[in-house]
């Protein structure tokens, strides 16, 4: 039998899968990955299909094991060379039991066994963990992560996601939803988050908050050339407060700022919390580059305590999309190992 | 030989010392603690003495070792029954190397190599961390902490110090500086800090800011009963906060509020951090009792978020001054268990 891992990202919209191939049938994971790099965890063929969450879970989950299917397939595999899959979802849910209770963008999708369902069509071990949990894992094994024990993983998007990995472990919490570090909250009774509480670091500095604060000061008045925008488009988008950042326009740098700041909070929060020695932003935000990597260091060099010295690397990630399936297989990896 | 071991809590002022026994001579800790509750690490003797830091390291760590040998010998054995120690110091130090790099209440200490040296002195394998962490375990393995494997600590003094068990086993981070939890940023731009940040959560709810934000509202003129207090001691406690708002005085009331909210902040940044099942509070400033521990809960209440129904405990810790040596103990069996 070959040792084929699978590696799941189930969105909203869309669900990514990998069919990755190990090297060794039993390689103890961290050890191996870090050894070999990406190489220790190989990806064979990757797809991504339309979640088509209406259909309810039921359908979804059959849809997604015929494309597993047709991935191992293509590979030159069967689906009875899978040794184990992961799969990733966004939280919180009873990952420790392996069930969504309710997803936000997944409205038909109410207490679903998901671990069990995709473990009884893939006859495999499966584990289940929150998406940004998997994305950081991918980081830590074979991407920005790579050489460190200690990280801390933030993904800008929509909302902020987040991933904690403690001397070479995924910290998960009592029951699996530790690391929600975008609702960390930084400014209390601040902006109202989609969580419900006030003052979020994800009501400031996600993609999306980003560009609502941008939209939001445009409307109020503020001069800009981000009007124009607005005006046309009836919408600013976080890419277009960079673009204006880069041409000089003072609100786009004002909002960056922010977001900079808030970040860099994030960061020193969480470096007096699990210490990591390195800290690793992902998602579509950082698509910004450097302007927005060396704010947030500015100001988190300017925030800082002085009582100790400190190295901690804030840097992007490097995996990009795939950090996501990267990630599941290479927790499904331990997994398999444990049985 | 006897399986003795020393728990140390060395502070600027008094170093306290505790000689316990293990009922087995290899017994896996945290198990064998959980199972036993408190037996499982016998306390037979334990002492204060002053720490006199001027008379310098080399004075004081010789002083401490003559105090183990008194007590050890009270108890019945000899410092070759000693089969390893644990020691607790306030942070940042580094906890890895063993070395304490300078110390705020200890001048004259600097880079002293105090694991080694003790263990020098004592012959045995020596633990050396943080008195938070210290006392975090200790009530952990023996006090507020039984029964459950993710815990949060807090204790409030004239800072706030912390602790974080992660799945049974303490969080150090990559240096050993993790769990700096009264650095935690929750009022950006806010009172400054002791550590030089800005917004720190010890600005605002250690006893001693407690005490400090009274003083200064009555300063600024506010009515309240404590103005006498300032007025006959010059100056106002944290005790007197407490005492003043059971007599229901107004700024006693909103002082305390203060502190509280800012404690439930705390507390849900680390629920959505390390997802403890109990979060537990120690400190001089716990003898407020309820009327503070009720304040926190109604404020978690009302700010926490609400994608899910959080079950966290917060509570408060029973094990008082003894938490420091309990868990040095507790620390050096894990220390000892390795060799």
């Amino acid at each position: 039998m070959a040792n084929i891992l699978i590696g799941i990202d189930l969105g909203g919209t869309n669900i990514k899968i990998g069919c990755f191939d190990t090297h060794s049938p039993r390689c103890p994971s961290r050890l191996r990955l870090a050894e070999a790099g990406e190489a220790g965890l190989k990806l064979l063929k990757k797809t991504s299909i339309t979640t088509d969450a209406d259909t309810g879970p039921q359908a979804v989950v059959e849809k997604m094991i015929a494309a597993i299917g047709g991935l191992v397939k293509e590979s030159g595999f069967t689906l009875s060379d899978i040794s184990a899959a992961g799969i990733g979802t966004p939280g919180p849910a009873d990952y420790k039991a392996g069930i969504i209770i309710n997803s936000t963008n997944m409205p038909t999708f109410k207490n679903v066994p998901i671990r069990q369902m995709l473990s009884d069509g893939l006859r495999c071990p499966v584990v289940f963990d929150n998406d940004a949990n998997a994305a950081c894992f991918g980081e830590f094994t074979a991407g920005a992560g790579k050489g460190v024990d200690d990280m801390v993983f933030f993904t800008l998007g929509t909302g902020i996601g987040g991933g904690i990995v403690s001397e070479g472990k995924l910290l998960r919490g009592s029951g699996g939803n530790a690391a929600e570090l975008g609702h960390i909250i930084i400014y209390p009774d601040g902006r109202l988050c989609n969580c419900g509480q006030k003052g979020c670091a994800e009501a400031y500095a996600s993609a999306s908050n980003t560009a609502k604060r941008a939209t939001e000061a445009v409307q109020a008045g503020e001069k800009s050339s981000l009007k124009k925008v607005l005006d046309k488009y009836g919408k600013i988008t976080c890419k277009d407060v960079y673009e204006h950042l880069k041409a000089g326009d003072k609100l786009a740098k004002k909002i960056t700022d922010e977001t900079a700041k808030a970040l860099a909070i994030l960061c020193i929060n969480m470096l007096h919390t699990t210490e990591p020695t390195r800290i690793v932003f992902a998602g579509g935000m950082i698509a910004a580059g450097n302007i927005l990597l060396n704010r947030i260091k500015d100001y988190f060099n300017e925030q800082i305590w002085n009582l100790k010295k400190e190295t901690v690397e804030i840097c992007f990630a490097t995996l990009g999309e795939d950090a996501g399936i990267i990630g599941a297989a290479a927790l499904a990896q331990d997994v398999q190992k444990q049985k």
